[in-house]
């Protein structure tokens, strides 16, 4: 079953026009060694066939944009990368709502591509890990309104992009949501901790990132980790129409409305992201976790696997020194 | 079907002794001339049969109010005199529970109506819009028990009201509730923004105020905008029972108990209230929010029309300026 | 049907190396006098066959805790003592995860037992109720990941012990939970109100306390007041599968996970907790909920009765001095 619907216009990774280079927006922001080495992976991707979004201007204030990075749509640097240029785009044109979906119905985004740390200067500080906080943030703050509608698994990296998101959606039958850091040695970054604690509350926030398992979306539904499970047959439509109808109204009130809702629900702060940044950071550096990356590889992690598939699972069942069970 | 049920006593909009006059205890609070004013709208609704609050004591300590407000119940200058008239009263009596419901099955509050601006002295910032924040705050602190029984449209002020309320339960098959002001240009005021993102979380929050569509009872409650959604010929048996029980109860533990939730809660700020209801104001004023106000009155707006029983599908359909589809 | 499955190793009371005397280490806190005599109280239970917890250690790193005090599993000094302990042990472990389920199908906790006042040297501050909001946020802070698997009727003390696990998961068929302290003419103490607001909102935690009715599980797992309800023939396998999972994991980020979590959800303060539990102290020194307590002894509480079974309908047919129905 076709995860993407036909185009009516595929226009690719094209820039607006005021925003022709890559990043050119953050890149005065203090860090200018990590964010050109971004916009340089950017601009190799987004020329060639290998771009990670594929952007559909739905109408001239819509856009649709797939991910897709074959074989199990890993998030990457270069995938970072052409988000933070989708992000000066829109915020450049000030007027768009943007849904984020897959081109893999199995895999919204699978989660980072760990085997992808040599394309990175200095690991595990570097900007696609350390900028991704901000990332999120940025796009919870935006103008932009900003819509997931997940297929397949949404695991690390994926579930935060869906959180930040303004709204998400979920397949019934397709979607899987998981934080699964825990059982590979790590903790959550990017925001997971602060959006499932305030969206789900305490005790649910500790089962999804405790235990590690994969949710479906019906349960995620329960625990507000998305708006609403939709029937995947009427997924497209649901969040098409929601688009459309948000797309049409003045841009005015949306950006006042979500100015407000944003400060009353508090987005996370700087130094949270910082803290808990850190702590990822810190947490994939202990030898314990390092094993456990490792066996995973051998097990699957990264291929289209069972192991990728059922992760939630698997998790469960590597060699660990504390082994209890 | 009967909204309401057969009444014990019906006494009407008489005043409980110590609170003989509509809107005493309000009246030095600073705003004399525009409380003059709502003081009297409500002797001169009171004293006729157009009065907006029917009264029924359904116990010495258990009041219903039904709001009732032919054609399709909008919430006027004269609804928010006898409302506050009511506070003062239940206020006054210290031990009176009270449940709101309409008289009009398909709308429990439809909305302000726009079109009663003559009667306001200094539109935007009069009394019946700048002292609504100020009351329902008033209703979510006061020591009375609150509960909203909804059965029809609760849409802008009605959902407003039910939000302020201490409880709210919903009929599956008749409750709409919305929040549809962002599809008219404007950003909801009077608590809504801060009630919706406490209870339903910033992205639900944001679904129901930027989507700004109807609500059916069975969202509203996965949403928390509802405690409960109950199929509809058991809303009323419900409801009565809650009402009846809380009412058999102590008062200095309900009030305590009250006390501490609103404590743990939140209730909102005087200043959140205060910028949210500045942001309605403006965005009010804005010509394109004129514009499509108008052009909502002509296609049925504050009429027993389809466009009120279905706002939230028409409110796509106007003429905009930024028409994007 | 059997609440509690086969052990695999029954090891009853016993204490870890290293914590051989029960309250050792909260016994320098200040309150040297209660402590001592709830120290007593558990060398006295413990070294007998009364005592109320009975400890299965699943594995080195989960441990099942069976509450169980028949006839009706109240909550008493005693079982507070043998909980200190209890916490005592696993902090010193460092690495338990433990789950708390009851030997009785019909109550998880009933609630506190009134009648063993005369055990208490200073009531109402005596320390197995001044101790009790110290003990439930501790159990939130510790590094010990809990879970409460509840059957039967979690009322007062019950449910708040629930709640200050880490996750609660409840019986659709068996399970009830209740705040019914403003029926007797109370109000919760131990966190019930700082937790409930949290978790379920404003309003439904407004319902829950000020209704004072029985709650069955479903309605909780929609209110959040649980994670979540399973069939009581799915609830202990589907509780032992989080357990040992979790229990596999590595300790350290487990600890950092909980600790991030709490940071972001926040736990009840200091202040909060003691405000909330003069409240209930105070309340059950008034005379009308004196005479409200003593009814009830007669109807039936404390005993293996209906009105323990349906405490939630009975509150409602005492007699009371502002009887309004």
């Amino acid at each position: 079953m076709a995860a993407i619907q036909a185009r009516s216009r595929r226009i690719g990774g094209d820039l607006v026009p005021g925003c022709t280079r890559p990043g050119a927006v953050a890149e005065g922001n203090g860090v200018p060694e990590k964010n050109a080495h971004l916009n340089r992976l950017a601009e190799r991707t987004m020329s060639t066939d290998h771009q990670r979004l594929r952007i559909d201007r739905m109408t001239p204030g819509y856009w649709k944009v797939t991910l897709s990075n074959p074989p199990i749509n890993l998030y990457d640097p270069e995938m970072f990368a052409e988000l933070r240029v989708l992000m000066d785009q829109i915020e450049e044109d000030k007027d768009i709502k943007v849904v984020f979906d897959s081109a893999d119905p199995d895999y919204f985004i699978s989660h980072y591509d760990i085997l992808r740390r040599d394309v990175l200067p200095d690991m595990p500080g570097s900007a696609p890990f350390s900028e991704w906080p901000t990332f999120v943030t940025r796009l919870a703050q935006s103008r932009v309104i900003s819509i997931a509608k997940v297929r397949g698994r949404a695991r690390g990296h994926g579930s935060e992009l869906a959180l930040a998101c303004d709204m998400r959606f979920a397949s019934c039958e397709k979607a899987i949501c998981a934080q699964i850091e825990v059982g590979c040695g790590a903790v959550p970054g990017g925001g997971a901790t602060e959006w499932l604690t305030a969206l789900a509350g305490r005790s649910r926030a500790l089962e999804i990132i405790v235990g590690a398992d994969d949710f479906d979306a019906i349960t995620a539904e329960k625990y507000g980790w998305v708006n609403r499970a939709l029937p995947d047959a009427e997924l497209d439509g649901f969040v098409d129409n929601v688009a459309r109808r948000i797309a049409s109204f003045e841009k005015r009130p949306l950006e006042l409305a979500k100015k407000l809702v944003n400060a009353r629900a508090g987005i996370p702060s700087e130094a949270e992201r910082w803290s808990s940044n850190q702590s990822f950071f810190t947490t994939t550096t202990w030898p314990e976790t390092q094993a456990l990356i490792g066996e995973m590889l051998q097990k699957g992690l990264q291929q289209r696997s069972d192991f990728e598939l059922r992760m939630g699972h698997y998790v469960v069942h590597l060699r660990r020194k504390n082994e209890t069970t």
